[in-house]
């Protein structure tokens, strides 16, 4: 089913206000999931909108948080998230960023007690738009297991670098530090297919191609999935994306990140509270003009996109641009759902005596 | 051949002095070529020591540059190497970044015109000493070509973080974001071997497993090897690493980064000036108690030390951890070297009336 933007967003708003979100923050928790619409990436937009419910029903999600900075310097914050959605403690974190970064040249902001926070592209966005250089990470439930284990110790944990071009749109590289991001692993799941060697492991450590793996203790595979090509550097990164958020924060980390579904319980012995963003912004012209900037990321674009390929009807693709592409497409021609998330938002619509999507 | 440590120094420190380097200079230069073979990482050593030389024969490395900052906020700054080994500029950088962190919380360093800053780790740990989060990257010749392509466009691009831990060593994320490092590449290239398959493509992009596919229009791959394992992530790192280092900077960047190897010609038509890095710091205690970060960080160390594993007798192996093992031995049983790296050293040695080693 195709769903045009304004309804989808009104429905999304309408959900978020009915579980006691105040207006402005069920207009900006619509805005960061329907991003993910946007652009393409559908694992993470309205499909979890029934899965924030559940978290807000078990008690996990507070609707009116009271989100404050519990400690800082001139270009650095820790956040505390008071158990909001990440949807929305993110992009106040990544204000209090920008705030600093306007009078110091750069803050970064380290969130504790918060909820996952849609795709990270959003809140890195929010720096791009000020000519500045934005990063967004988070941590996020147990899914990977670390180069030579075979426990689910790490999230997919996500990190995002954006930058703003001239002519050219941003170049936003925006990527799990797993193999392959727990979206991809769904979609194969849904359609029955097997997946590539290298994404997944089963409780013994062998690759598998059963996509159903993760259930019988298997784990996702770091990105460069085995020891031989690099899977110790996907697990530092991930490991990065863990210390960034939650260790320097006060969140939860490591095997201890509370689970997004909410049939799992948090770990009975947190080390922290929540789970754990990082947040930061660098200004452009505390480095160099904007102008001399945008025109030489221009070029670098430019030069990129040219470049010879193995196969000439495949262009190198600048990191952000297939997601842009979706973007003005489906701002356009609507936001194609599938029918398993179309029939859960109805659920929700019912229960919240909100108007069905049709 | 095995030195001791105090040998292969003061050997290094009198090259250094020998192409008209100053006295800090010398000792600075030699003390982050030595860490990199104290640390198990040969390849970026004194195995480099003559290619620094021949750079300088070239006159593209000035002995005595005037480093400066040319442009700068609070917590932000753009560092001129003045053509300098980047062994020196880096470390330059990193103080200005030290100093501002140590003033606002935070400090940013982009550099151009430089030249090779050895292992990014060095640079980082600066940070670490000072309780400090550190951060390190420079980019590199252009050996990479990035997905779908089969052109070297990008260099190994190196990425480096950093964080002190309290009872344990600082966890070090210190790597190339290619599949496999050059310096891989050159040990199978030594010893006859073939390497796995996924670190390097042939001139038509076919994956191959011979290490001397590079000499014949090959290229490296980034972290993820294809498509389907997530290069397009490796890709993003190496993008990454080069728009904050270069673009940034002022440096040049892509496939206009010089040549480490004396024998090929700088590109006719630079972008910017020598090769750029980026470094940075964060203090700890901008975020939360340093003894509070280092309890924590002790214990995300302590539960992936004690993971479950695929093979019991390999225990997961935190990052940082095999480097600080063969610096502890090195710096007491002394640095095995290579005949060839010795017969290069000794070369150096009669030419400049050094004492050789032996």
């Amino acid at each position: 089913m195709i769903i045009t933007e304004p309804t989808i967003r009104k429905f999304t708003q309408n959900i978020f206000l009915a579980i006691g979100c105040g207006q402005e923050h069920a207009q900006l928790a619509a805005d960061v999931l329907l991003k993910s619409d946007l652009r393409g990436i559908d694992s993470h937009g309205v499909a979890r909108l029934s899965g924030y419910v559940r978290l807000w029903e078990k008690g996990r999600i507070n609707p009116t948080p009271n989100i404050r900075v519990v400690h800082e310097t001139p270009t650095t914050a820790t956040v505390d998230g008071d158990a909001g959605l990440g949807l929305v403690v993110a992009p106040f974190a990544m204000q209090v960023a920008l705030q600093k970064a306007e009078l110091y040249g750069s803050g970064w902001v380290s969130v504790r007690n918060s909820n996952h926070f849609g795709i990270a592209g959003y809140h890195a966005l929010m720096a791009v738009e000020k000519d500045m250089i934005g990063f967004a990470m988070t941590n996020a439930s147990p899914l990977v297991a670390p180069t030579f284990s075979n426990e689910r110790l790490l999230g997919t944990n996500p990190m995002c670098y954006a930058f703003p071009a001239g002519n050219y749109p941003p170049v936003i590289v925006d990527m799990a530090t797993s193999a392959a991001a727990n979206g991809k692993l769904e979609i194969a799941q849904r359609s029955g297919k097997q997946v590539p060697e290298g994404w997944i492991q089963d409780a013994e450590g062998n690759f598998t191609t059963d996509p159903h793996a993760l259930k019988s203790g298997g784990s996702l595979l770091p990105l460069g999935s085995d020891r031989d090509h690099g899977s110790h550097k996907g697990f530092g990164l991930s490991a990065t994306v863990d210390i960034l958020s939650a260790v320097l924060s006060g969140a939860n980390y490591g095997p201890w990140v509370p689970p997004f579904v909410a049939f799992m319980d948090p770990a009975k012995d947190p080390v922290g509270e929540g789970i754990g963003h990082f947040v930061g912004a660098m200004r452009v012209d505390g480095f160099r003009p904007v102008d001399e900037f945008k025109h030489h990321l221009d070029n670098w674009i430019e030069r990129f996109k040219s470049a010879t390929t193995v196969d000439p009807s495949q262009n190198v693709i600048i990191p952000g641009e297939p997601e842009l592409e979706a973007e003005i497409d489906r701002m356009q021609n609507g936001i194609p759902l599938v029918d398993a998330v179309v029939n859960d938002l109805n659920e929700l619509a019912v229960r919240f005596g909100v108007q069905q999507l049709k």
